[in-house]
């Protein structure tokens, strides 16, 4: 089959790979219906993550299953389905308490690369959830469901997004923008977009922004506490995984606020006397998306929401490379790659 | 007055100090009935912590108002009168919020001086609690009531300790020992108290610990998991302050669950990375103290708990030096200083 593979930094070529099989009774394999690039892909492509090339990328997708090994009771061929990026049993005591992205038997999807024809999908039971075939212009946002709709979304549930908050988004990435969304869907009273990119502002309000802000770092807090009288927002979800936007997302929140933090973190060090008098609650990481994929694919089913708008620059898999360079030099906001 | 100042690390002297004055219209002036020595005191007695000499010392207090201001309403000369280490208006968005130590008009008791014949209270109304005229052997437990109980029942709230949960608690000074009280009361399952002194193990199982854990770092942490099926605490309260204390915590907490860190930081720098694949909640800082007072004066007046038990030293004010020097040398948990 053909599958884009990471040779060096900036190398993404779409290649002939080994068609997948099913390995262990229950993974199900499924073929691609659409796949996409992530911000989180662009670390290794820009050099900045380390790889073991030639290394399969991708991790975001949607597909119909194709062969389906005999442990697997509740997934079938033939089936629509969604996933996340982390294959999970969604039985064990972390995955219960919501955390399926700390699986006791978790597996990175992104090991097996999803940028392909098709994809072994492991713990299949518990990593999918299949959905009605759905119609053609449905596809984008159940592909944005398994991932930056996912992240954006335990962003703004980690920051405590709801009613009556001042909700700030640092990170005008796909995930900071259904970050916005996600806050927006929770009942925030005011969200504050920071970007200073006027595509990603437009789609920002689109999703439910009532201010932008386009100051960074100490000028960004500074306009932050403006606006809320000095004492920071309540909630604020960090989308980037710098030292300067987490900096940023801590000092714009108030004393008893929230910060949910989903950018992954690069080289980030938080000094902690400062984080201890600033009183915030911390939590992120990793996003359980599937605590949240039921959720989001009725959402999307019903059309209450259009995650897919994040995608502005649709190419097919074989042009994948052309994907990653226009992400990377920002010219798009995410890239889908259609099969 | 007479009242201890701290002219050089390790030189505590009690000495005649200015009598305080009511400055504002806002304040009283109480004369002390005890007062004592914290934990975090021992950072600047040690030399870790830089003061500027000389300084009064203390924040824990309980005593009898004798002045009151123009502009105080509800503090009344004669009442008995319990606060906590931040002055604090209890009115604003902050204080409402329950983050009084984080006030927008918040003044540090501890510049004031504490361990002293009389004491001046900012922001009296809000800072402040009256009670009846407790019997003598209250005393001590509202006392603790000031800080370190409010402080380890912070840690627990933070750290959600409830019901069918297994909490740890790292540290074994007098706010971890009523962090495992307060873990007791809030319901919590098994409570684990990690200490190696054997007075303070008797003390943690007299307050509520089912497990005792002697070792520390990573030796603690695999301990830990090892009590809890692999997975870590849903809960752990950290009351050092340390980064070894910091990173036992938040290695100790299981995907999901939360840290609640107060031990006041000294050199910490957490690991961003490390913290994102935790999937820990993180919250702490200066303990709200005056949120929960009401409550844990109630629960002391109405004998239900019986904090006061952290003091195994009591002294006359006259002899701060010596409270000092046996808290500094691990002799005593706590050293009550009577006036």
């Amino acid at each position: 089959m053909r599958g884009a593979v990471l040779h060096a930094p900036g190398d993404i070529r779409v290649e002939e790979r080994q068609d997948p099989t099913i390995e262990r009774p229950s993974d199900v394999v499924i073929r691609l219906v659409a796949t996409c690039v992530c911000g989180s892909d662009l670390w290794p492509y820009r050099g900045l993550e380390a790889i073991n090339p030639p290394a399969p990328m991708g991790h975001e997708y949607v597909g119909v299953v194709e062969e389906v090994g005999d442990e697997v009771a509740t997934i079938k061929a033939g089936q629509f389905v969604v996933g996340s990026f982390f294959a999970s049993d969604n039985t064990c005591e972390i995955c219960r308490a919501g955390y399926q992205s700390s699986c006791v038997h978790r597996e990175p999807m992104g090991a097996l690369g999803a940028q392909a024809e098709r994809l072994r999908v492991p713990l299949a039971d518990g990593t999918l959830v299949a959905t009605p075939m759905p119609a053609d212009d449905l596809v984008p946002s159940l592909l944005a469901a398994s991932d930056v709709l996912g992240t954006g979304w335990f962003g703004a549930v980690a920051a405590e997004a709801g009613p009556g908050k001042t909700v700030v988004v640092v990170g005008d990435g796909a995930v900071g923008l259904l970050g916005v969304l996600a806050a927006k869907r929770l009942g925030a009273e005011r969200i504050v977009a920071v970007s200073r990119h006027e595509p990603r502002q437009r789609l920002a309000r689109e999703f439910g922004a009532t201010d932008i802000v386009t100051e960074r770092g100490e000028e960004g807090v500074a306009r932050i506490k403006d606006l809320t009288g000095g004492l920071g927002a309540h909630s604020v979800i960090e989308a980037v995984g710098t030292q300067e936007s987490m900096m940023q997302a801590i000092r714009s929140t108030r004393p008893g606020g929230h910060v949910g933090y989903v950018g992954v973190a690069h080289g980030v060090e938080l000094p902690g006397e400062e984080l201890f008098y600033s009183h915030v609650h911390l939590h992120g990481g990793p996003a359980p998306v599937r605590r949240f994929l039921p959720e989001l694919i009725e959402l999307i089913c019903d059309r209450e929401i259009d995650p897919g708008k994040v995608f502005d620059l649709t190419l097919p898999v074989d042009q994948a490379a052309e994907g990653y360079r226009a992400m990377d030099e920002r010219r798009a906001i995410k890239t889908l790659l259609t099969l």
